[in-house]
Order: structure tokens, then sequence, then C-alpha cells
């Protein structure tokens, strides 16, 4: 049986257990520690209700009979984690904010394989992605076609920094993160046959009049330079958005959202 | 005639024009001056070619024989306003990034009243939205179907803060911007007999059952708070998009795009 966690107070900044949870700020140490940061209490009850192992809960020790927080903060002790009360400047020295948010946990990251059953999922694969924001963004429009999967491939932007687990509302917590290099992701491609959609410019079809039936992979390159020559070599098909205006693109978040809803559409149920 | 602008260079942090250019980065000074500042050379060359009112130029001026440069930096001369070249150090301060743009353009401010000839327009009202790169995100999809309007109402975030300015790449000069009280709005929209779409989790139809003839407004709301009860109550449909995941919600300007992308599917032309 799992030992209850322990509830105590820090005050120190100085502190090791502060000092631990503030270099998950930084994507070195995530990478090193392979945990990350999580902030405000309905995206770590979102963690806690989906199984995602907690480490520590820290919480605002001035904000008394909150009885959410105290929820929180009980179900992080009987998970065997400890709850850390600190004051309002630690809260806001960590999460380098003005305005913090009162709870903050501090869960192990999920990194998962190129999964060996395909069966009639929707993967987005995102190619050398930038922007924390954008990847958040993609995240909970994934979660919002009720999919599963995203792809990171080649170096994209972090998943599990600050801001894209707070761009992602929580949708972090219910969609398979999976990292890959491009040689294995087109061997898995190829060897499950799976219909890849990919973003271009040039030489592409209105994507309402793609093939969008299930499964499929939606590949959307970087923010500047799109999906590479190398994996546009692979694509199935290639889609484009009508720009009716000057712009010649939409943001990469608005139109990942414009593609996965034309697919629902194509595929109901 | 309109007589040439100077070209000069500025050593100087404390110099008037810099600390000018430099208050343009806090909402106060920028409503007060009624100037803005654009950063980066794709964006200063889109408002330049759509007739915006050029203040003053400032260019790297250790970037020597760069063409696209010599050509801004001569479009600013021939439109009256100056070229100060700078040093990379006070474009690093100005544009508060350690990565800053080698140009950046200051322009008048544009804004427009509710238009009297409402044709067959697509109109989009943003009520207390909060973002910047949510409204610079949703200034470059208006564009992106064709669309000419965006109403801010009641008190949104600044579109002419440096994010939304970047986010928008551009569009923000294609678009015209309107700032509106609830109350002329509703005036507004009801002497012209539009179509108003606002969007809801309850009591709402599928966005792709809507009648999206033009013309409309689609309306969306605060990105936490959705539309308020004052704006919903004078909406003549309802609409929601579906969600299939955990999430309750998409990003706003997100789902500003998938209504936006249905309205054009619904109004080919």
């Amino acid at each position: 049986m799992k030992k209850f966690g322990k509830k105590y107070e820090i005050t120190s900044l100085s502190n090791e257990k502060i000092k631990f949870i503030n270099s998950l700020y930084q994507r070195k140490y995530r990478k090193e520690l392979n945990y990350f940061v999580a902030e405000g209490v309905r995206i770590c009850k979102e963690a806690l209700d989906n199984n995602w192992n907690i480490k520590y809960l820290l919480y605002d020790i001035t904000n008394k009979n909150n009885v959410v927080i105290e929820n929180i903060i009980n179900e992080t002790l009987t998970l065997g984690a400890d709850a850390i009360g600190v004051t309002p400047k630690i809260l806001t020295k960590i999460s380098h904010k003005d305005n913090p948010q009162n709870v903050l946990g501090v869960f192990e990251q999920k990194w998962k394989n190129l999964p060996q059953a395909v069966g009639i999922n929707t993967f987005v694969a995102l190619e050398c992605i930038r922007d924390p924001g954008n990847l958040g963004t993609i995240l909970r429009t994934i979660d919002g076609v009720g999919a599963k999967y995203c792809i990171l491939l080649n170096e994209c932007t972090d998943p599990y920094s600050y801001e894209s687990v707070r761009a992602s509302m929580g949708a972090i917590f219910n969609v398979n993160i999976i990292s890959s290099n491009i040689k294995d992701f087109i061997k898995w491609k190829l060897d499950n046959n799976i219909n890849l959609i990919g973003t271009s410019l040039k030489d592409a079809v209105d994507y309402r009049n793609a093939k969008w039936k299930t499964p499929f992979i939606l590949a959307m390159g970087n923010e500047q330079q799109g999906l590479t020559d190398e994996l546009l070599s692979q694509c199935d098909q290639l889609i484009k958005i009508p720009m009716k205006g000057k712009s010649d693109s939409l943001n990469l978040a608005v139109s990942t959202g414009i593609a996965l809803y034309e697919s629902i559409r194509k595929n109901p149920n």
C-alpha cells in the first residue's frame, strides 16, 4: 500500500525542493529531471483526474478555507506525494509572474512510443514547431476533436514548458505525446499504411477536397518554413486552406484547427 | 508637394525621439499619442504598401548593403518621414528583446467607425478579449477569409500592442479596426438588420447548421467568460463547436477560425 505524503511548509527560496521546482522552468532541467510544472487548480485537478504521477503540490498558505484547494491537497497526500505550503512571495518567484496561481503541481513527464496498433485514429504530427503557445493550443484542439496522439518530429518546442501546458488548458493530460525522428516516423507510416496529409502552399488541393478517411496523420510544419522537403515527399496528399485576403497563411494552431474539424465533418460518428 | 524626410543617426537612449518610441510599448502612451510600433521588415513593408502613415523608421546601422532595408529607408524618406539609424544595442533596448528585428517602424493608429454601408460584409465582433496574441491571430484570420472589419467591444486588449501587431503578421494593416460600446453596436446592428451570430456553450446549434448568409456579425467573447448576457440576449443565432474529448472549449482564435471558414464554405464566390 502506498504511504501518505507529508504536509509541511517551506519559507526559504534556497530550500532544495524549491530550487528543484524552480529549475523546471528551464528546458534543460526538464529534460534532465523528467518532471514539469502545471500551474493552477483546474489544470492540476485535470492531471490528478487522469492519473498523472504527482511529485509535489505547492499551495499558497495564506489561502485558507478553500475547499477546492483542500481537496487537491488531500488527493496529493493520498497519492503519497508531499503538499508544501509556501508564501505568495515564493509562488511569485517560482512562477515568474506578478499574479501567480495559488496552486502549482510538479508532475512526471510522459513520453509515448509510436503505437503498434493504429486503429482508426487521427494523428497529428508537428515538425520543428517553435511556439509553445501554438503547441499547447494544438494539443487542446487535438483533444477537442477526440483525437489522442500528437507526434513531435525533430526538434520541437517542449510540450512540457509552462506556456504549452497552460495553453493546452489541461488537454496535455489527455493526449499521448510521442517524440520521433523522421526516419522512424516514415517507417511506421509505411509499415502501417497510414494516409499522411501534409500542408503546403503549392501543389496542394483545397483541404475540403482531401480524403480524410481515418486512420490518417495530419502533418504541420514550422511556423516560418512549413514542412521540410523530406517530409513533404512522403505525403500521400498535400492540402491548403484558401486565403481570400492579402495574408498568405494562417496561424499554425488556427490552420490545424480548421483541418482537424474538417476531418471530423468527414468522419462523423 | 511633400518634402523628403531626413536620414540621420542617434546614439543615445536618452534622445527624445528614442524615448518617444520607447513609450509606445506601453498602452497608456499608445492611447495618448496615437502611434504604435511595428517590428520587422516584412510587417513595415506591409504597412507602407497599404499607405499607413509612417512617422519614423529605425534601422540597424551595422546592417550594411541590405537592399530590402535600403528600399524601406528610401520609401520612408520619400513619404516625408525620418529614417533613423541606431545601434543594435538601442534596438535591443527599445524592442525589449534579445534578438530584435533590424527595422522598426512607428506608424499612426487608425480607428474606424461602424460603417454606414453594410453591404454583404462579414464582421467579427470581439467582446472584452484579453490576449494580444489571440487578437492579432484573429486579425490574420479575418484577412484570411477576405473580411474587412474587426469590431472591439468594451475594453479589449490593444490591437496596436507589439504582440498583437506581430501575431497579425501584417494583417492589421488590411482590416478596419473599430472600437464601440455595446449600446451603439446594438443600435447599428438593429438599424442595419444584420444577423448577429454569437458563440455559447448552451442553447446553441452546431456551427455547421447556422445560417451564415452575409452580411453577418460573428461575436466572440472573453477567453474565460465568453460573451456577456447583454450581448448574448441580442444574438439572432447561438452556435457551438462540437467537443469530442474532455476539453470543454477551444482556444478563442482557433474557434473564430473554424467559424469564419465555415462561413466562407456557405458563401462561396
